[in-house]
């Protein structure tokens, strides 16, 4: 059965699809199965990752993106890591309408991903969706990511091409070194252009964005103007993510960053597969015990972990 | 030295504890024997962690919670794991200027941490500095953490009360449920209450959180208005903290959480340790070796992970 479903997805098959993304999404015990089957088909697709605080107009640029490129004849697929709270998992209505102009477009993939609470998260889940949706022919795959912090920086060991979305009033140039943003994005998006501020906060990050030392013959991140409501700028977007990528490629940073990808995927995998092995470790009765004996004070949590690797390897 | 250290550190020293903070940070060769050392001095203080995006006032918010709180008599521990570029490391300047008003008082303990891009982050080098803090006598550490995403998920793990801080126009309701930041907020704050919109924005607040289920009995997060860069309305946040901490005690939630920070606390431990170990397999060149085989499609990185694990343990 799952070989069938392979070999749909590999056609482009949309249900096919979703429900292997599913599989992989929830760990299921095809995961190993089907990550094997498709690897030899991955490796086309141009991850994009789409990052910005809440508000900025992340689903809405994403939206018009998907249009822009379909119109370019592009196969696109969409990981919506945001919208979602991190513990219910639940998707909001508003993106789905959004969205929904695309949904019965088979040349586009969208999928609303759970942000994971624990230790891994976003590295650990979101590799298996992008390979499945690479698998399936997407030329390109946008990952909407909420935020700033930590969600940032994995976005950036995931994607290809990273664009940070800001909205004048909230992008500020000091804002953005705090969340620091200035480091990782590729291109950079000042949406809601229309409204009052957009021009400042366009000058203040090409003014902090010129103090980076990239070096002689790096890229150079541009700032772009949008009316994501109105599709307006979003030509010269999708423009940018093609020239980032051929200048990437030139420059040997492509290759870079997915071999980097890919070795910290393939850590993350280990390191989750050692985390079940020590919950499992006496039914998790070992861990338990554990910490009672931390929580009081008998045991430090470094010798805590040498007696559970211990036990677990 | 290390024994001296520890001691020194233990008497409420600001210099030891400055360097047992950098010593268990940077994860030195010394981290064990300082761990074991802290830990049975520790599991007294009150760990508060303050989240919210960019521009709420956090660092505003944390300084002049500090003041109340020494106010009060108690001694304060400052995490500040924001203001920092996940990259760079760097603090900006305007932070510990604000900070600097509690610089020479010796019953503060301030530090800067940098976020760590790689996999764990928070999870695993700020326990570390908590203990320092906790065993050298801290009554309340605050742990200001950026943001919106997975560092607010790991900020839950590691503080036995959340704050949430919101700003007028910055956090409509809908905007909040996004960042998933009402279920993780023990108290929310509506920062810049002088501000328009600030009084919609608490009654959204309220509104939202009336809808949670949290059962009979349960604490019901109480959304406060502030000015923090007058000071105004942090009396009332302190006294909320105070109040979270006797109720999470009596329903036992309070034990629930640190049972959880420790079981994380170990596992993330061990998982780190496998990573290098992993890192360390034939110098490193069995990583390198396996991500190359499946850049090129020959291993997907399951069977990848599987093969660096055999070679590991």
């Amino acid at each position: 059965m799952t070989d069938d479903l392979v070999g749909r997805a590999l056609a482009g098959e949309q249900l096919a699809v979703a429900r292997l993304i599913s599989m992989v999404e929830n760990a299921g015990p095809r995961l190993r199965e089907i990550s094997a089957a498709l690897t030899p088909h991955t490796g086309r697709a141009h991850v994009v990752g789409l990052t910005g605080a809440p508000g900025v107009g992340k689903s809405t640029s994403t939206s018009a993106l998907v249009g822009e490129l379909r119109a370019r004849g592009r196969r696109v697929g969409v990981l919506a890591v945001d919208p979602s709270s991190p513990f219910s998992g639940g998707a909001l209505l508003g993106d789905r309408v959004r969205m929904g102009d695309h949904a019965s477009d088979d040349g586009v993939f969208i999928r609303s991903m759970a942000t994971r609470g624990h230790l891994g998260g976003l590295s650990w889940a979101t590799p298996q969706a992008l390979r499945v949706l690479d698998a399936a022919g997407c030329d390109v795959i946008l990952v909407e990511t909420v935020g700033v912090g930590q969600s940032e920086v994995e976005i950036v060991g995931l994607a290809d091409t990273t664009v940070v979305l800001l909205a004048p009033g909230m992008g500020d140039g000091v804002q953005a070194a705090k969340a620091g943003i200035l480091e990782i994005g590729d291109v950079f998006v000042v949406n809601k252009a229309d409204r009052d501020g957009a021009r400042r906060t366009v000058r203040e990050l090409r003014n902090m964005l010129a103090l980076r030392d990239a070096g002689p013959g790096a890229w150079e991140p541009p700032v772009l103007s949008t009316v994501a409501a109105r599709a307006e700028g979003i030509d010269a977007l999708a423009d940018a993510l093609d020239e980032h990528r051929v200048s990437a490629t030139a420059s040997g940073e492509w290759e870079r960053r997915r071999r980097e990808r890919v070795r910290r995927e393939i850590e993350a995998i280990g390191m989750e597969q050692v985390r079940a092995r020590m919950e499992q470790v006496r039914g998790g009765d070992a861990l338990d015990e554990l910490t009672g004996r931390v929580l009081a004070g008998e045991l430090d949590p470094w010798a805590a972990a040498d007696e559970l690797l211990d036990r677990t390897v």
